[in-house]
C-alpha cells in the first residue's frame, strides 16, 4: 500500500486534452517537431534514460510495452509519467493500462509515432511506455521472512541473466535480489525485458560484500553457495527456507572469501565437456530445488 | 574419428614462416595494409561471417577465444583455418591450442593486432580465432541411443537462449538439438559464446515440424512438452530416458499442433506474478529432472 500511494502522489493532471496535445495530433502522426518545446524536452529526457549514468543520476528508468507497464502498476511502482503514441496503441489491454494510469493521476504524455519511435528501443512499437522511479532498499532493513528467501548476486555482468534470475525469483516466491559488487543495472532495458516485469515485483537491494557478510552473521541467516568442487550435490541436501542463495559472477563464480560466508556449498552435477552452466540456469535450478523442498514440507504439514 | 579426419584434410601448410608474414610483422603490429593482398581478402572474408547470410552461404562460421577454439578441436570440428595475432596471444593454453592446430595441419593466418581487432566481436582480444565448418545432420539419420536424449526447439529467436540450452544439454548428457522452424543460428556469435563450446560437442539438426512429427511416429520416440496449463507437474512424472524434450518459442511456447505431438505435457509450478520462465531456464529445469531420474535409475541398477 505504501508503494501504491507513491504513484498516487503525482497530482499534476494528465495531459491528453491539452491544446498542445490536440495541435500535435492534428499536425500529422509522423511529424517530429524540431522546436525546443516542453514536449521535446521531455522526449529528450526520456531518451537519455537509455544510459545507465542518466538512470542513476535521475533515479528513474524508462520501460516499454503494455505488459511491463501493467506489471509496474500492479506492483505499485512509482510511475512518474506514462508515454503513449495513440496511433500505435492497439488492443483493449493497452488501452486499459492507460485508463488505469489516468485514474492513478499519472501524467500521460501523448506523442506522434515518430517521436515515440525516437525514444523506443523495441522493434515492435506498442505505443506505450512509462518513466518509473524504482525503489532500492537498504540491506539493513531486510529481514528473511516467510518466503523462499533472497538471491544475492555478486558482480553479475549480463543484464539478460539478471532479468532471467528476477523472473525465476518471482516464480518460486523469493522476496528479492541483493546486488553485491558491481552487479549490472536491473533497469537496463535488456534486464527489464528479460525479467518480464519481475523487476517490479521483486525487492531490490544494493550492498557491499562486507555489509552482506555482517548482515548474515548478525541475523544468523543461512547462506547457500554453489561450487563445482563442492562435495554435496544440490539434490541431496535438505534446505530450510528461508535461505539466501549467493551466486558469483558469470566468469568467476564464488571467490574463496565468498565461499567462506556460505553455510552450505552445493554442486550441480555435470557429465559433459563443460564445467559450468549459464548463471541464470544454475541459479534457477537450485532455487527450484529449494522451492520443491519447501512445497513438500508444507504439504506434509511439517514446520517450514 | 571421422570428424577429426575432416580437420586433417586441409593440407596447405601453415603460414607463419612465409616471407609475407615476416614482412607484415616487421611493418609494425598496429598497421593494417590497405593494399588488396590475399591476406586482406582473407580478413575481409572472415569479417563477412558476422552476417548469418554469409555463414549460411559459405557453410562456415568464425569463433574466437582460446577456450572455444580448443573445444572445437576437442570435438573434432572441421577447422578451416586458425587466425592468430601473435602480439596478442598470451598464456600457455592459447599457445598450446595453436600448436595443436599446426600439428593437425590447419592453416594458421597471422595478423597484426589491428587486423585481428577488425574481425573481432569481443572486447577483450585474446589473439586467437578459427574459421570452422560445422556439421549439420539430417533428422532421418538421428536415432535415440543410450543418452539422455535430444532437445527439439521450435522458432527460438534469442541466440543467447540457444547457447545456454546447448550448454545445459552438454552438462546433462544430451546428444544434441533438433532445430525446428526458423530457430536462430547456433553459430551466431552470441549463441557460440553462450554455449561455451557446447555448440561443437552437441550434434545439430535442422528439420521441419512435419518431418519431426513423422520421425517421432516412425520410431515411436517419447516426446515431452511443457505447458502452463498441463495438469502434471514435471517433478511428479516418471521420465524414461532417452526422451525428446520439445520446447516452443520464447513468446508463444508450444502451439496446439506441437502439443498434440507430445506424449506427455508437464508444467513447471510458479507462485509469482508471472506465468512463464526464461526459455533456457525452463528447458534446463526439465532436463535436470530427466537427468536425475536417469541417474537414480542407474544407481538402483534398474533397466534404463
Amino acid at each position: 500500500m505504501e508503494r501504491k500511494s507513491k504513484a498516487q502522489r503525482h497530482t499534476s493532471p494528465a495531459r491528453p486534452e491539452s491544446p498542445r496535445g490536440r495541435a500535435r495530433r492534428a499536425s500529422g502522426p509522423d511529424e517530429v517537431a524540431i522546436t525546443s518545446s516542453p514536449l521535446d524536452a521531455a522526449v529528450k529526457q526520456i531518451r537519455q534514460l537509455r544510459g545507465r549514468a542518466e538512470r542513476e543520476r535521475s533515479g528513474t528508468c524508462y520501460v516499454e510495452g503494455a505488459r511491463i507497464v501493467a506489471q509496474a502498476v500492479r506492483a505499485g511502482a512509482a510511475i512518474e509519467r506514462c508515454v503513449i503514441a495513440p496511433a500505435l496503441l492497439s488492443g483493449e489491454f493497452a488501452r486499459d493500462v492507460v485508463r488505469d494510469l489516468r485514474a492513478l493521476r499519472v501524467p500521460v504524455l501523448e506523442l506522434s509515432p515518430a517521436a515515440f519511435g525516437s525514444i523506443s528501443f523495441k522493434e515492435n512499437l506498442q505505443g506505450i511506455g512509462a518513466v518509473v522511479r524504482p525503489r532500492l532498499e537498504l540491506l539493513q532493513d531486510v529481514r528473511l521472512t516467510n518466503t523462499l528467501g533472497w538471491v544475492a548476486l555478486d558482480a553479475v555482468g549480463n543484464p539478460g541473466n539478471l532479468g532471467a534470475i528476477l523472473r525465476t525469483c518471482d516464480a518460486v516466491g523469493c522476496a528479492g535480489i541483493i546486488m553485491l559488487g558491481n552487479t549490472t543495472d536491473p533497469y537496463h532495458p535488456a534486464a527489464v525485458r528479460a525479467s518480464m516485469g519481475a523487476v517490479f515485483s521483486q525487492r531490490l537491494v544494493r550492498a557491499g560484500f562486507d555489509e552482506f557478510a555482517q548482515w548474515k552473521r548478525q541475523h544468523g541467516y543461512t547462506v547457500i553457495g554453489t561450487s563445482g568442487t563442492a562435495a554435496r550435490d544440490y539434490r541431496h541436501v535438505g534446505f530450510q527456507a528461508p535461505v539466501v542463495l549467493l551466486m558469483g559472477s558469470e566468469r568467476l563464480g564464488l571467490s574463496a572469501e565468498q565461499q567462506a560466508v556460505c553455510d552450505l556449498l552445493v554442486s550441480i552435477p555435470m557429465v559433459g565437456t563443460g564445467d559450468s552452466l549459464n548463471l541464470a540456469v544454475a541459479t534457477s535450478i537450485v532455487l527450484y530445488e529449494v522451492f520443491f523442498q519447501q512445497q513438500d514440507t508444507a504439504a506434509k504439514g511439517l514446520p517450514g
